[in-house]
């Protein structure tokens, strides 16, 4: 089944403490639909500005993914995020921040894309968010992830779009932002009180955790000691899991645990280099592969 | 078979910011040989004062844990540690410490606790748990914990342990400072290259990671919404892994890490309420039905 993605598209510049890339391409949205086109087609919404080359719209499609919703605003520039990692590569900071044409972003649906059967809605104020889901068909399959600057400036729109999703995803942060816990487990399990099915809590390094009404799990990280650049590890985490759950076409338990577990394995390949470079080199069989693995270390 | 454990026995006074607790029952020692008693016979060396109950050492011995090495000190007083924890539960502070008796520790194993096939040296100087292995019996299987304190005034003496034991285990952030390493993997890895057959690096709600020259692994916590009191938590997990080890009296890698599993849930458990009071509460049957639970947890 196919998995309508809607996010930020975006120019990163990205300085880590061994290494840097000047303009490499991002956003939720590029990272999401490209870790997803592993296990499904996907249709990406988006905007960019007219020094988006051609070419890497092109190369979005020869992954499978519809680029029909990728609207250019001309005389206008994409979206750039500047950022730098610190030592430990947890921590980092916006150096720069240039909106560009997502500032005045308003998706409008091609309307095939209306019908697809899950829709993710990347990291983006709430009210765009819930925009977008005015625009589906209301039988659909929709989870959304968030940010500590919604939960802060968009709190009540943000509580509204809780009722309307059937999942969240969101970092451990942000978790204890939204309901004041301290403990993740409690945070984990008030979020999903205000609303959604479930809720999946990513910690990074650590892994993630997940929240229904029937179940609470943990799961790690998939180790690696090649930590090139954390950027898109959260989005591509989100695009595994929810490019798994389409190609599936349905989302019981152990379906969404596995979604959990080859999102584990985008992110774990994601960080091995910048933009998305590492996951340019490999195939679904190099995903399977390494879930074969995380499956034995996880057997016990 | 039997687990040799040596370390601290203590008086905590422990504070957290909802309820606090004077002068419980504390120590590595304690913690390790009460976590490790559902699996194994221990014998434990340690040093209190004369203000130490005798009704303490009455209640281990009802545990299966031999008391002949636990040594009382007349006209002295037992180590009390008094700290306190912060908001999250993670960080805590040390207010006080009387070292007392442990000041003076100068370990004497009685003569059948030379021949116990498993050894756990707790948290001490490297000095010291080189002293109790210079009269152990050398085929013995050995695992030591350590701590920021003898990674930084000791490294040369830790440096040298690390050569004598099978296994070490240390937080997080004790791994990084003593390999000087921010990627938790690669630290992990450096730390086996000094020596030992196997790590494992305690991350605390985030669960435990193993290596070794075959495996490198990580495991989460066991999730609950219940952490009353984290004090011992790194010492019981030490306890059921070594307990573990003890009762099957083999070390091949599954034993290893069903031993890594036990030890998560035996602390998983200790952090429910203060000191041992929630371990007190409950039986090895316990242990087994929450491993049968974490091990479903971690099927996908």
């Amino acid at each position: 089944m196919s998995l309508l993605v809607v996010g930020s598209v975006a120019f990163d510049s990205v300085e880590t403490p061994t290494a840097s890339r000047d303009r490499v391409v991002g956003g939720s949205a590029i990272y999401c639909s490209y870790a997803a086109s592993y296990f499904s087609d996907v249709s990406l919404v988006g905007v960019v500005g007219e020094d988006w080359p051609d070419e890497y719209t092109q190369w979005l499609r020869t992954r499978g993914i519809d680029t029909l919703g990728l609207e250019t605003v001309p005389e206008a520039q994409t979206f750039h995020w500047k950022g730098k990692y610190h030592a430990d590569m947890n921590d980092r900071e916006t150096l720069e921040l240039q909106l560009n044409v997502f500032a005045d972003f308003d998706p409008q649906l091609p309307g095939q894309y209306r019908e697809c059967p899950f829709v993710f809605l990347a990291n983006g104020a709430p009210t765009l968010q819930r925009k977008v889901l005015s625009q589906v068909n209301g039988s659909r399959f929709v989870v959304a992830d968030t940010m500590d600057i919604w939960i802060q400036n968009e709190t009540d729109e943000l509580k509204q779009l809780l009722h309307e999703i059937d999942g969240l995803v969101l970092n451990d942060s942000e978790a204890k932002l939204l309901t004041g816990k301290t403990n993740l487990v409690e945070a984990g399990q008030d979020v999903l009180r205000m609303g959604p099915a479930f809720v999946v809590v990513k910690k990074g390094e650590h892994g993630a955790m997940f929240f229904s009404e029937q179940e609470t799990y943990a799961l790690p990280a998939f180790p690696t000691d090649r930590v090139v650049d954390p950027t898109g590890a959260g989005d591509s985490f989100a695009g595994g899991m929810m490019g798994y759950l389409a190609s599936k076409g349905e989302v019981g338990p152990e379906v969404l645990k596995a979604a959990i577990g080859y999102g584990t394995i985008v992110a774990s390949y994601n960080v091995e280099d910048f933009s998305l470079d590492r996951m340019k080199q490999i195939e679904q069989a190099d995903l399977v592969q390494r879930m074969e693995r995380y499956q034995a270390m996880l057997r016990l």
